[in-house]
């Protein structure tokens, strides 16, 4: 079979997921195109074309998708009725669009867990704050807005009765907290053809005050047969969802050995990141070669790696400089990855780091240490 | 210290040398801009500036390097003039014109062997074809012009008498041939502050008739004690040349275990092309950090890798296809780098694969497979 690199591919959004996923095509000469509402998008330099729109915009979507073979995205808050217009055009659009409808209403997702056997944690559907006094046996939980929650947006924590003040006056979810163990994750992909791959298990860290995700370590060490459950959960998901590209599945090992699906993401995924370095195959290249129907990637960890999130230092905006560079770059396995933002505020999410090595527990103090030292100011 | 990716980034040469330094400067956001005569050269549309132009111009040169902190190749082929005229203007320029002065002609580079006591084979300096026959004594010997040969231009090979009507007509060297074990290759690095680092022995096979590379062993297999010694004389080089930047000294290993020099090139290079995925630091980092003055990279081995050079099938010339790459993308270990050549000719460089894997003899067998799958037809 010939290999064709001049099919046109298109992506919606163009952050740092979009741009490693284009750094990542270039070895196979393919050229990405990419569209985002910032003129200074980190895909801005490396797409082979790059216009700068409105991705929930009907029109504006379709027009840009008008003119690629393939289109994908890197952000689940798209314009999905341009996506499904391109789709019946017979464009090839994966994600699908019905499963970003489904995925992008946290409300829609956690009906659709139920629907088909899924475990997941109990909730509720919230109109408006009211309602939340109704539903006190769920506490503590998370109030969650159903649509356009992003990196640790959206979310309030409702601990007791005392924060119900707290909730949004929007269509909610009220999720009941978990007991649990650890919070992991799982990628799949799975191509046109129907091959499915799983990356191993990863475990999360998240910053204490931001929901952000602060450390990764993979591979996880839980107990194999709830590694074996967990990839099997993911594969599950992505087949009841039938689904083409790649799925984040994020869950939760409980504390009694249940792997409950948290939420899930139908894209490159911060959970992932650590696999440009650690894994045989990175989640971009996977998710290029799950759209394209190509073979899938062998998944499996080169090592141990520890994933560092540099988010932009809390009492600094503006025109980012990086301290602790050289420093960190005199460590033997890390390996840097600034995104090309100009700008840092609080919490922005700058770039990562991947420590790569043999010893999962060296190399999480050593993160500890870099998570300090590496600093991004104005 | 404040790292500062505003640095302005100028390279010389436009080909998949430049293309694969560009996609590893991306993950430090230092954008690099590219000059070369091809229009539709590989970096064009991954450099963040593209300037199509003469890089053998005294005054295309100039006006190119005003533009940039700091510039360097990846061709010894441009004007040196211009670059010591941007080194007098305050640039930084890596590697140093002197030493791009010297090693672009082969009968300096020799003359800077003998004169410094770097071992290397004999040689004569030829001004016109009529001489080679006062050196019969040298044959078997490979004629090399002393300007603008690369990738097995500009080398004839004077097995007997019979030959010596092959030779050039214009400055030469003859070039005794050795009767060598192994052909190899170190690739060291040296940045401002005169750190060095090497990376390990690589091992070379040339393809029969076209002297161009056509497999990389890595690690090479040679015993201890003369790895030690090739790595020392790499550094030897370097530090003789008292050059910044990446220098790749390929080297004969005799049958009499002698190590010398057969040339060496002032930029990255084929023989490093593995270290992408093989080794901790690839030598387009490594050459990054070198030209930047920042901590060199460990240039340990992952396992052990084979680099195979997907050349052009020499029946075909126009627009490329590529046959066998879903087969080698199904392959564990596998990993493709197209250059982005949009037309194919015989044995053109249009990409390379290499395999990384624990069992070099397995990864060897393997190579030979694809470089048979593996076809690039028009």
């Amino acid at each position: 079979m010939t290999f064709d690199p001049s099919i046109r591919i298109g992506v919606l959004g163009g952050g740092q997921l979009g741009r490693m996923m284009i750094q990542s095509a270039m070895n196979l000469n393919l050229e990405i195109a990419s569209m985002d509402p910032d003129p200074n998008a980190p895909c801005k330099s490396l797409a082979s074309h790059f216009v700068n729109g409105d991705i929930t915009s009907y029109d504006e979507v379709l027009a840009f998708g008008e003119a690629f073979d393939v289109i994908t995205v890197e952000i689940e808050n798209v314009n999905v009725e341009a996506l499904e217009e391109l789709e019946r055009r017979g464009k090839k659009v994966f994600p699908q669009p019905r499963v970003l409808r489904t995925i992008k209403d946290k409300g829609l997702q956690k009906q659709f867990y139920l629907d088909h056997g899924i475990p997941t944690s109990d909730f509720v559907f919230i109109d408006q704050k009211e309602e939340l006094k109704n539903h006190t046996d769920l506490l503590p939980a998370a109030n969650k807005l159903r649509t356009e929650g992003y990196d640790g947006r959206g979310v309030q924590i409702i601990k007791t009765e005392a924060d119900l003040n707290k909730g949004f006056e929007a269509p909610s979810i009220l999720e009941k907290f978990v007991d649990y163990h650890k919070e992991i994750s799982v990628i799949v992909a799975r191509n046109e053809k129907g091959d499915m791959e799983t990356f191993p298990v990863v475990e999360l860290e998240y910053h204490p005050e931001q929901n952000l995700v602060e450390f990764l370590f993979s591979p996880s060490e839980l107990e194999e047969e709830l590694r074996i459950k967990a990839r099997d959960l993911a594969k599950k998901v992505i087949s009841e969802f039938d689904m083409v590209g790649l799925l984040a599945v994020e869950m939760f090992a409980t504390k009694d050995g249940e792997i409950l699906v948290n939420e899930c993401a139908p894209r490159t995924h911060n959970s992932g990141h650590h696999t440009i370095e650690g894994n045989i195959t990175s989640q971009f290249e996977q998710h290029i070669r799950a759209i394209l129907n190509l073979p899938l990637g062998d998944t499996s960890v080169k090592g141990s790696a520890v994933m560092i999130n540099l988010l932009g230092h809390p009492d600094y905006s503006g025109q980012a400089k990086y301290e602790g560079i050289e420093e960190a770059m005199a460590h033997s396995g890390m390996h840097l990855h600034l995104y090309g933002k100009k700008l840092t505020k609080p919490f922005r999410k700058m770039g990562h780091a991947t420590l790569v090595g043999d010893d999962l527990q060296a190399l999480k103090d050593k993160a500890r240490e870099f998570k300090e030292s590496i600093k991004i100011i104005a």
